[in-house]
């Protein structure tokens, strides 16, 4: 994973422009310049974490406590009824910037987006097996 | 929206089983039992809200402090190196269940999941408006 600086920490420091929404100690909020739909935004840590599991707890929990009144505020600027909250960890599930960013994705009936839905069926042997490991790995 | 008692309210209370991977005075995590990959799981908050921009800023963040611990956590047991939080609201948003829940999904080079990306370019007189309409409700 790359950690150099990102381009988001341009965005931050005001030399790259955003269109900016929300803005406290922690938590920066913007407009999306590639938006899937009407009002997508983008939610950061003002400090550049590259994937959500190396933040401290505190850290995410700032960013948490903006995400129900900037939703909010996005539904009712855009008249959207439904959203998505997605945040993608590792080049592989589908992150672009190497600094941790959630998107509000406002939603609209056949819009085409969404996530790709193949849900399997959970076997107990395996779940058992997943259970006790990640309880082990949750200890460590 | 269905405002009725959700089901993760009968597995909060043990009336409905669950591979419980984390419980704190807040917050229940467990194996989705339809998983779109090996250790896909949930993460709830113990009070049903609907949808998260009626969460009240404490509960969301009691939410998101655990998300970082238990995505290392199912990253390690699974093998996994990437991931995505998801959060649906609405159904159109493919929200199945009224009770708010992130989804942790593990991912894997070539697992045909992932959100679908059809991004627009950010036309500056929409922006504008835009964020001037998210502001106003912002301050509302």
């Amino acid at each position: 994973m790359d950690r150099s600086p990102s381009i988001f920490l341009k965005i931050i420091a005001g030399e790259i422009p955003c269109w900016k929404l929300y803005e406290d100690a922690h938590v920066l909020a913007f407009l999306d310049i590639g938006p899937l739909s009407r009002g997508h935004c983008l939610v950061i840590p003002k400090q550049q974490y590259v994937t959500l599991d190396e933040m401290p707890p505190e850290e995410i929990a700032a960013i948490a406590r903006v995400l129900p009144r900037l939703a909010k505020a996005v539904m009712a600027a855009t008249g959207a009824t439904a959203y998505n909250v997605l945040q993608n960890n590792g080049a592989v599930a589908g992150q672009e910037v190497n600094h941790v960013h959630f998107h509000i994705i406002p939603r609209a009936e056949g819009d085409g987006l969404g996530y790709r839905w193949h849900p399997k069926k959970l076997d107990a042997e395996e779940a058992k097996t997943l259970q006790a490991n990640i309880a082990a790995a949750l200890e460590a």
